[in-house]
């Protein structure tokens, strides 16, 4: 019976990648540019990689390039190539097409290696013996419709918090962990600025086994943001990359 | 002052596309896996081709699999290994990863050099002479937000409705022509199965200037659905492209 | 790792049972009253059977009683011995709890052998060769929320709709054959009274494959409803259990 | 006449059921694993005890399992052989079927005496002479829909907080007493491990006459969640049932 | 206890006016300018009569007056000295206060005797041997949040439909009996001016057991409305009242 | 011409009642149970008195009597008798119908002169010379659609806040002085009841020119409320209105 | 006393305005560039005009030119230049500013003398002796929020529906008199073309009073519009002002 | 090919506006009546001035005028002279008529030069070297969707915060800058009544680079608004606009 066929054959394969992706050495939570630049490059190091994205299609705030024209501008274009990305030079910037960035660097990932999910959700951080193990899921869907479902687990070495905006695992961190966020480090924060070296620079580990990547500090703090600057979120997921690669190689 | 340099180059560039893209040979509405299908073969033959999705994002129906398992399922896999998707056989089936298939297909669709705008809705077709002309088309967020903006037009040789289930341009069309829609047709349609065989069968011209890709007979007559073939919506914008080739080589 | 053992044991435990359950002797869309005591009926004489639910709860109609009133009343108490539910005479009436109703009647199913499944949406039949195989399902919250995901299958030897006042199975048959649902077939209906015996009288298999459970003749026409006839359901589920052990059985 | 007597004794019924509960020897507000557990506990011993929950069906969380899997796991299955629910054994773990489960503990509540309403919200607590006495509540229905309708009274010798991670009576408490819930309890309980021993540890008497049971740590402070735990809210559930007795006899 | 006596006595006196009212020999749907009249001239003559609204406020439509201008104007005011409004004479017309009009509609159809339920919806017309004798009844509010619960009855000798535009149960009725509704009868109605005498002149009954009051011709075929007629509102009210006193003398 | 015969005469009379009542011995915000009785006894003393009420109907909490049961109870019955409400003894305890109530209440209002605006707002305090002199006020559709429209003033000797539980005029003038509402008055507060005697006992002038009435003080804190107290509202608004009485007549 | 001055003076020049304007020679429907073009040539010959819209601003879909951007072309200028507004010469056509072509036509109608009223919105159309003299209207924002108010009536010899794309008066019309909307009128209409021409052509007097302006024949039977066509717009309000001109010298 | 035409001139006149538009002397945010009087003061100086507006239609509050009562009032009658808008003495006061007073200063400010975008919204400042230069916007219909794009920024050499009640550069500024809002600065904006005199005083520079127009002190710090200041906001308007020349020719 064919349309059996189709369905088990689906849920079977669902099901083995998501097993398979239980434990995992790097759960990277948002696949907008930093999330995928650091699956790309962590995957292609050999590293077992999985991606959590809510939403139903990837990419994040790529799509819309700046208020819907759909271009993307670049102040170099090294990794644009290594993706395969088609860059026009134009003055001292380099422009390329919103969608073709979108699906290259999200293609790349994939052939890279990376698992992802979408449709999830994280709902809070695994936290044991003071460092982050992982984080808490839940369909996105059903959080969306507010129904009353409890989430499941997503283990990890470590976890890089790449929603942006919204910096979700970070405040959920921060939520229990309030007095890691004091005054003083806000201020330190707010006289760098907001700009690509500003994304590079604050790319790291927050707390042990918790990173952040592509995140310019407004995020972290929750300000408006100035501007489009993918060319910083993709350094920023190579140089967490970098940094987690270090790390696990010891 | 660097703020307005890149506003000034993502701005001109865009309207360069976008002026360069107001006449076309095809505009193809839809971006989701026959309209992309569709795009790929057509730009890979040098046809100038446009495609419009009101949606922020493209690839459709093909990023949530099968009830959100993102997993999807083929035949058979020569258009597949073509544009670079990774397959696995089980059974009689080929499985394939849902994201990888979505960028793959909109990053080679790009890469044969289609052009794609996002965001923008198809209001209306333009119909003169008894012939299809180009469509009618407005920010997809103004319409979304019910605000009284008027639309204007993108132009072109010929149009593919690839809007799959709402079918909207052949609704628009039966609008403005009701008695090309004989209930005698809808009975003939009735008898052709919902499979893959009957999407590519029913691919072709449907009225003078306007194509129908990857659209199932329930599409047609807004019946519900049977199920995910994704298969069926390439060889269809396959098969299109194909027939617009011919068509517009005359 | 404890964390990645529970969600590993509940995954694969659910994946087990949605395989085990895409090919059913009978496939019952609504557990409601009628749904559930079918599910409970089959089950009892070893026929495979699965309840598909879109809600989170089970119980349908039942919970509220009379305008939130929770209170049920029944004619006779036969099944709601049987099903283990405590029964109060006043007058003519047997009265019950409406949550201990509920319950029961949920439990009683599932002790049965009934597979269960919610948040699982019905979008379509699977009607081949003249004869109605299976439905086409989804995730129901996925459909909530209006995303455009594709459905799977889950097949049958026959299908009953259980969905009481919508009628959803019977209308996407009409849907596709108009021509089943004559004006005479209607004012037949018309003349039926709305009540237990008429709910009884009308169960039944409405095309090959596709039985009708629990259903008053309003509910077939989208008529208003005249009160709870909960004795109606619980016998309507029994009928077509009967009428379907027989037809399995030659 | 035929539909007036059903009206008549289902509001009769039901009118009888509410006066005869406007007194209890306990309240429990929500009707979730660890209410329902309390319930059918206290019950058990003779206590008089009335459940209200603001949904129309009970179950709380438990229906959708872990994000809508319908599979529920705990550590030991002494209290699940008690309400009758079947388990297996996979690894260290006991699987269940979450409707089975949620219905099989709503139906022993029930069958043990507890009076249950649904379709009714706490809105506020009673608190005379420094104890809880009682909750003052209304229809929910009418409260989601915004209406100015005033409350009624509920009252009993204690309440029992099971509303889960909203934490509804303790939040009411904390608005009229803030001097109860200092910064160093605050500490304390963040120190405590979000587990199944977690907790049933912190079950118990929070203010004289207010007991929390099934509630985490992370639901007084109103954290994110780690995990199912419904193991712990049904031992949680009896040991608070354990300490009301104790209470109640003296 | 003080709490609970006042819930008491309030659960205790509203379900005894209920029972009370199961059976009537008049229900009149809508608390508006023509049911209340109805009401109050029908409970004066001592016919036991029960207005059922929806709203949780009785008035209907009088509280805006025209456009939110809370004046109301008449042509005649011998009903309005009868129920106590203080009138101004301007030119031809007599104006009132639109709150003072709803209070004294509505307080003197009380201190008449009429029982009034708000929040209280029909849903549907009991139909018997070709006669209505009653209305199938449900909570307003748990009708408006869409939740699924049964309804109950209502029973009365006859029913008067003073929905005003919505004609609800003559919608009910048409529904089930189309047959009722011929496009002459349509175009009959047309031919009537919308006016106080077109109101006061099509009052009736409009099938056995059916009244309707207050309605104009627009209402009955869901046409637009001319303006506030609450003078012919008021004597068709008294109208009905005099037809059905008549008719149940006999 | 009838038509606008009956448009002018409601614009002319509308317009000479707001103009008359620009300026007031009185402005009371909010036209439920305090209100109203405020309003009462102010009129039958002369003072000239406006109400404002921003739904389309008066009588706030009135009409829902407890949870939608549509009774009311009281201690005693004196300004019942005043009003000409019916009660009936049960116990220690007068019951009365609320639909009953709110119409006698509404009615009496404004036959003892009061002057009542439905569908008003007040948006701010006018504060001059440390006095409230009036209030701000705009269209309540106006701002319930969330227009960008500014508003016009009523102006009065005095104001008394009648809007129960919001406490809106106060917390406009908390706004503007929170200098007013220090912690130690709010502890003073915590200490009363909730009861009839609290609500009377809290009513007074809080400001130059600013009387609360019918205000418990978990109303002014923004706590939960108790129960039902009509009766006090009652007594708060017959002392409210003694004391501007006392006030005015200096 | 300052702010009631304000006020007073506020309410009696609108109340003055608005009483001026219940009788007029001519209505228009819709402040959109044919409806303030018409009230321009109408006014400035000395008609007394008064223009209702529902909207806060008029100016129609004037303000966001083509999917918004703000640049309206006309193919000649001489209207524009008769209002003031500057337009630049582009190939074949004029380019004009939206916002400056917006508030222009709406200052140089005020400017020869229309009424306009915002915020009120027409309900239905006056009709008599198989004339229509005038529409019913309410206010808009009680309108928007569903609320049951009556509205009141607007004068006038004749009423033009320039409401554009819904058609909202001959819509009313149709409601009323279905025969005067055959199905040969709507094919002859099916051939003209919708363009500028087609716009003026079909402007005109539909039925006895009511005349359209500015409404393309797409607009007359709810099909989708092909384009910005504002050139078209001016010409036909000119139109219906000189075609009401001639008819009311009579 | 007309209908490309078209399209082609308003897509390149809109974008070379925009291009020559992204460096200014002045940007305005906000074309309510403060910030089309800075236009029209600047533009008539020859300063390059770019108005910036979220909503579709300018004039901001000034179409209601009171309460929507479209009637506006004013203390003197220069600047309407100046702007050509016709006035009428009533006591000390000047009415004019609402939709007059905002077509006539829109259309003016146009055509004094001022460049007005609308549907772009502001997202943030462009702060650098402790000086605000400019703003980050984005599309006003892509933010209310909640879509997630990026913005793109416009500069200047100062920027006008003309948002009237919300403040929202003020707001930008003071979550980046909250040391520059002390309490003391607060209490001392207290002390000044909101009245036209108070809204012109507090017009000028808050910090480097960033002044505000139209702002009474309530809008400073959210508090509710007392009144329609037209006049006030005029004045404001036309203050900013000398102050920013004087400075701008240092």
């Amino acid at each position: 019976m064919k349309e059996t066929d189709i369905s088990r054959t689906i849920l079977e394969e669902y099901n083995r990648r998501l097993l398979e992706h239980l434990e995992n050495d790097v759960v990277i939570v948002g696949a907008g540019p930093a999330g995928l630049a650091a699956a790309y490059y962590l995957s292609k190091s050999g590293i077992k990689t999985t991606v959590i994205e809510k939403k139903l299609s990837i990419g994040g705030g790529i799509w819309g390039g700046a208020a819907g024209y759909n271009v993307v501008t670049f102040e170099d274009k090294d990794i644009l190539d290594e993706i395969g990305v088609t860059t026009k030079k134009e003055g001292d910037l380099y422009t390329a097409d919103a969608i073709e960035f979108a699906t290259a660097l999200g293609y790349k990932a994939k052939k890279a290696g990376a698992e992802i999910f979408n449709l999830i959700e994280a709902e809070d951080i695994v936290l044991k013996e003071e460092t982050v193990k992982g984080v808490v899921v839940n369909s996105a869907s059903v959080r969306m419709l507010g129904l009353h479902v409890d989430p499941f687990c997503i283990c990890s070495r470590c976890v890089i918090d790449a929603t942006g905006h919204p910096a979700e695992l970070v405040g959920m961190l921060k939520a229990r962990k309030p007095e890691l966020f004091p005054k003083e480090l806000q201020e330190y924060f707010m006289n760098v600025e907001t700009s690509e070296a500003g994304v590079v620079e604050k790319t790291g580990e927050v707390y042990p086994g918790l990173y952040v990547a592509g995140m310019s500090v407004c995020d972290v703090y929750n300000l408006p943001r100035m501007g489009p600057i993918f060319g910083g979120m993709l350094k920023s997921g190579k140089k967490v990359a970098e940094l987690i690669k270090n790390k696990l190689k010891i």
